[in-house]
């Protein structure tokens, strides 16, 4: 199998000058162009990739994923910013270049992940399949102190998804006699208790807790470093060419039968 | 649908107490039988019985399913001191009931599970799961200080099923530079090392530990009382009614979809 | 030297009658009597006790505490719902049986302890000690679904001498950056933030979170059981007899030199 | 008061070019002289410095002590090496310089200190101080797998620490009825037990464990980054100049009372 050739846009950012460093030392790929703010994305700019890795930012990102698409390149993006409608605008568009029932490989495919970090994935994924079998749930996220928003956008895609997970079951909210103090009980997402520690020193970090009468299942994730982002970078560039349309979250792409 | 009828054998037992009193709670459950040191195991003694759960010794285990078997009733079975020769003997048994190519429902069926701790076997699975996906894997178990035999079961099951998923995915061993000290790093179970703490206070838990650059998952489970186990007796017991022929393990039966 | 001499207030509730079974298993310890409601507390009654151990009700500790105090007999107290008021009241008694300048053994003496646990009084007691090296502190306090306040009080304790020690270095408070979300933050116990986890499964669980820049200190303890209040009130038994006046809190007996 | 004037031998090497930026950027402090090899250390190398810090190599750190005492400067040193009998010369020169009876402010002092990180330094100090109260004790340590020994000296320092305390305390050997598997059960130091983690994404890390009938103590520090030795460092250098004498050890200059 010929090589993958992959352009990064945003390739001066922080994300994005790792990404490249990390295609460039990846066994199968090949680094053919860095596009950053002021560059216009093209057919010519991609100069023959076959997969474009966005870590621009949120006011570009959409329209640089329909200028990908024209070009008839794959899309891997890690831009957050992106809502039901933008999502939808995309799909819409791989739909019209893809006639119904062609598919498989060589029609376009667009992974836009919220989070590349595989434990942070696994931890999320394992999250949501263990929720329905035991009766207590809540999220821990912890982060540095610099962080502006509580709880994470993890923590609350986390509890959301246990949340879905339970209602899904037929369980209904953990049990809680909390009658005074509610503020220390965190932030309710979707009926999952959330709660936010902010300490100098850490970096990102999440633990989600079950419990059942006697025993308790703990799940906990640390991202010490952006380095942990870039396997799961690698292995989504990898997976798109094969995937038509449009997947949203790394975890679509992980082998967890 | 009508209630399921359940014989439970070694029912003076510590785990058979339990399991009486959890069936005699359970909705759709209707303990018929229990059978104890000295009871013969037949379709007499079992009384009606659907599904015979077996939490005896060693020593009686084997025949006990083949007796519930020969009295066409489905057993499941929390007793110790299996191995591949008795499994494939009650194996053979079940393919001598059910003629080739007629399973489904009314073919017996024999749940093995040698822990029925649902966030035991869930963290089993999802670190069997998770295993490909890192350059490094650890166990470690920790049990109170009564406990005669090190590593800990569970362990030794996680960590060859860690091995397995790690050589299915080509990862060769986790990195190591140690030089001296070795006696220090656990025991090697088919390459990966497990730990064993002994502390007062303690009951049972498992910790496993994954790690990238920059990036750690943990998958911790508690056992703080036998309790826990029921609801897993619970779950196999509805479960093995339409699961014919022979399942080992607990995670089977689980919807980890 | 003999033994010490115990009386039992509160003998037949759940902590009196552990107390009573520790007493009595304990060397150096006669346990004399055991009182409970509807019982007088006088000389005759403490039938000739060095020292009563109270684990009644909040209405009647403190007065149990001046009976036992007129019968020349040393306190320790488990009984929850002192106040400034109640203390200095007993604090007062103890002043008029014990002219100024004599102390000594011989002097009665009264231990208030909220909390028997050896691990949670050590932990509170390093937290406060660990708070001046750190930038970042927080509290997280984890306990079964039926407890109806939050934070705990050793949480809030715990909080509170931190924040203690951190003034008392001239530190302000942790670093934080929320700007949204502080629903998620936990509740502020004197500028430390303090979260509360309610979970099926657990008892009663506290971890301490210090932070500096790349690194990070945790105090955990765990309280799976009852049982392991009564090494705490063994030792407060022995230490009263030579601790002349009110003592307030286990970690004053305890050596940490 | 004047601010204290700093020398940095081995001011090329990590740890020193992070000493000689901490040295900088702190109150009170000014950095007069960068030493690296081939530098001869002499009153005028030193520039006039009140205290020398030597992050050298254990070939020459001894020397360099000598050396700074020669000059008549305090020295901090965070070289590894050292042994009793380097040791011993260094307390043997610092008598020399100290007639007997004189001390205090204006003597010279040395602190060498095998461990700067605060965290570290107060998890062996607390862990010294709960030994005596809890029936078992434990130590993990987790490191970055490029480590070649283990245990870490971290952890055999904290587990002799933890043995010593037990046998003041007339503590036996912590409970265990392990018969097989002892590979599992990690190294043992002074009759506690050591186990060595190496996972690639960790950096330096210990856990000891300390468990009665029914509760459990935890303390567990995390080393992310050198950054956090700074800390240490800084408060070493401020307290040298007035602890005259060889001082061992960062937890005698903390203030733990």
């Amino acid at each position: 199998m010929s090589d993958i050739k992959v352009a990064v846009l945003g390739a001066a950012g922080r994300m994005g000058t790792q990404a490249c460093a990390a295609v460039e030392a990846a066994d199968g790929l090949d680094l053919v162009a860095r596009l950053d703010h002021g560059d216009t994305v093209s057919r010519d700019t991609l100069a023959g990739a076959d997969v474009a890795v966005d870590f621009t930012v949120p006011a570009v990102t959409e329209a640089n994923v329909h200028a990908v698409l024209d070009a008839g390149v794959h899309a891997v993006v890690g831009t957050t910013g992106w809502d039901d409608d933008s999502r939808a605008r995309v799909a819409a568009h791989l739909a019209e270049l893809s006639p119904r029932g062609t598919g498989g490989r060589g029609s376009l495919g667009v992974l836009i992940a919220p989070n590349f970090g595989l434990s942070a994935v696994l931890a999320m994924t394992f999250a949501a399949k263990a929720a329905r079998y035991f009766e207590s749930a809540e999220v821990i996220e912890l982060h540095h102190p610099n962080k502006v928003d509580a709880p994470s956008g993890t923590a609350r895609h986390t509890a959301a998804a246990i949340a879905t997970a339970r209602a899904e079951a037929g369980l209904g909210p953990s049990p809680d006699a909390t009658e005074a103090g509610w503020e220390a009980r965190g932030a309710d997402v979707d009926g999952v208790r959330v709660h936010a520690v902010r300490l100098r020193g850490l970096v990102a970090h999440e633990e989600i807790l079950f419990g059942n009468e006697g025993e308790q299942l703990i799940i906990r994730q640390d991202s010490f470093d952006r380095a942990s982002f870039m396997p799961g970078v690698l292995l989504a560039v990898r997976s798109v060419v094969s995937r038509p349309g449009l997947t949203v979250g790394l975890e679509h792409v992980l082998d967890l039968s």
